[in-house]
């Protein structure tokens, strides 16, 4: 069963590790054994966290994905107990045991997401579920997310010469290859599951990573990206 | 402290890892350290998910094992708080923070459950108490049955020369000895809590089991078990 | 960030492993990349464990402490979202969604609680935040006072030549060493999280330590305590 998922990650956090801005969106495609990606499209965001339409943005990832890899199923960031989008209605919603928050969220986005799932679902004849935390392949899109997510902040501290501390997604932690980056999970029984992203413009070598707990937010790690002194 | 403590665990699962039958019940006797049983014994059971009475028939293992091995308390799989089971009434039930379709389900065995633990405690001097997931022995059990599941599925599909989708217990993983089966917890402070079930009929050997995540349940792994081609 | 947080912790047990007496308190100051202490101080306790002033004898245990090593922020054991307790009122409390007994205990030390929060601001120019088990430094405190509580609970079976049960603080293993204690965490995501405790009495060289799961409240591990025979 091949499955496609998308999810955004990390956070640019403010000196008291407050999030400023959401990183990156990453859609991913795996199967068997639902370890790691095996195609994967990533995009740098930097929205507001505040923003309520990253569940549209992301899936749209996914329809550009979809036309790269076929998928027997699509995963969406949004836990409604695996509805499928499509048939997703504002009385379903109030319905939901989630948080009056979260439902006017949703209830923003709902008429947009319908429109693109029906198109995805026409188009890709693949069915869309609301199944959010309880994914892997949700979970692999978010790892993605903060793989690249290093090298956009990286980038970013490069450009601007300054230092940046980048919030990871819960429970992960990065290491850092010659062209490459790996975000591992840290959640109980996924010590085998991770994002990659590719380091084409070669800026992972030019800066320096320091890893560390985030003090007020158990399991969240926080980098402290400088660029390398000359 | 001896405790003896029964659960059942496994199910059989269709292509889209919906489950369909319950494969096993174990009882077992654990005693410091808490990391495995010293005594134990399994049943196949395949009996569909929606059926009410497992926890009827785990209360019957429990009282094999314990004239097998005498204990200082029995542990149930029904969390509620560790109340004994034989002085449970209608109106505890009515007034605990659980769901009512919970309620619902014990409502309905609650009749012969106080019956078999009021014979339970006379016969044996024990306590029978309703802990439920808080329990180390039940998790014991838990993973018991895990392992004998794998067994039990193993000899279903060179029975049937079928491959087989069992999805295992929460957080557990398989290894697979020459003569033996070992289910590990991968829950975080149970590093070293494990079940156990000997391959008494040698069907292990005779299969090919290959492990991977359940993509719509993070934390839950499935087994594809076939027969290995001759 | 240098922050200071104070938490007590481990318990003593009776035979059915329920929970007696607190044993120790600790202060700790940590910073980046906040693993462990680089400062502490910590106190024998005993106390009952009903008793409601702990979160007072904790901040007590911080002002000592901000006496010798200056910090950016305290984090005090209390989980009501990251609120400074000394703007802390009856009514912020009410609209809190936290239990009606947990509301009972804070409001009957609130008076004392912000009273004492409003000389330390004054004094030490620093927030103390009400962040509770999301804090990290809160957590090192709380392995700290496990780590301490192994000491205080050996000498206590010297003088007493008997044996005790210790109950360690949730998802934490200790190791021993020549002149020391190390209390390591066993939540996921923390594997480099530790408390220490300095043994200068030498005290841990006389007793012999078993350590095992607790059978009914899973993720706990208690220590069994006794004097080495001469």
């Amino acid at each position: 069963m091949r499955i496609v998922a998308a999810d955004s990650g990390s956070a640019i956090l403010n000196e008291e590790f407050a999030p400023q801005k959401i990183v990156a969106v990453s859609a991913i495609c795996t199967e068997v054994p639902y370890r790691n990606a095996f195609t994967q499209l990533s995009e740098l965001l930097m929205t507001a966290v505040n923003q309520h339409d990253l569940i549209v943005k992301e899936l749209r990832m996914c329809k550009k994905l979809l036309r790269l890899a076929s998928a027997d199923a699509v995963h969406l960031d949004m836990s409604l107990g695996g509805i499928p989008v499509s048939q997703l209605t504002m009385s379903d919603l109030q319905d939901m045991s989630i948080s009056s928050k979260a439902k006017q969220r949703i209830r923003e986005v709902l008429p947009e997401l319908r429109k693109q799932a029906t198109e995805i679902e026409q188009e890709f004849n693949v069915e869309l579920l609301a199944i959010g935390k309880e994914s892997l392949p949700v979970r692999i899109a978010e790892l993605t997310a903060g793989a690249y997510s290093v090298i956009y902040a990286s980038a970013e501290a490069l450009k601007h010469q300054r230092t940046i501390l980048l919030g990871l997604p819960a429970l992960c932690t990065i290491a850092l290859g010659e062209r490459e980056v790996t975000a591992r999970s840290l959640q109980q029984g996924e010590h085998d599951v991770v994002g990659f992203a590719e380091d084409s413009d070669n800026v992972i070598q030019k800066i320096k990573i320091e890893e560390f707990s985030n003090p007020a937010v158990r399991g969240f790690r926080v980098l402290r990206i400088a660029a390398k002194e000359a």
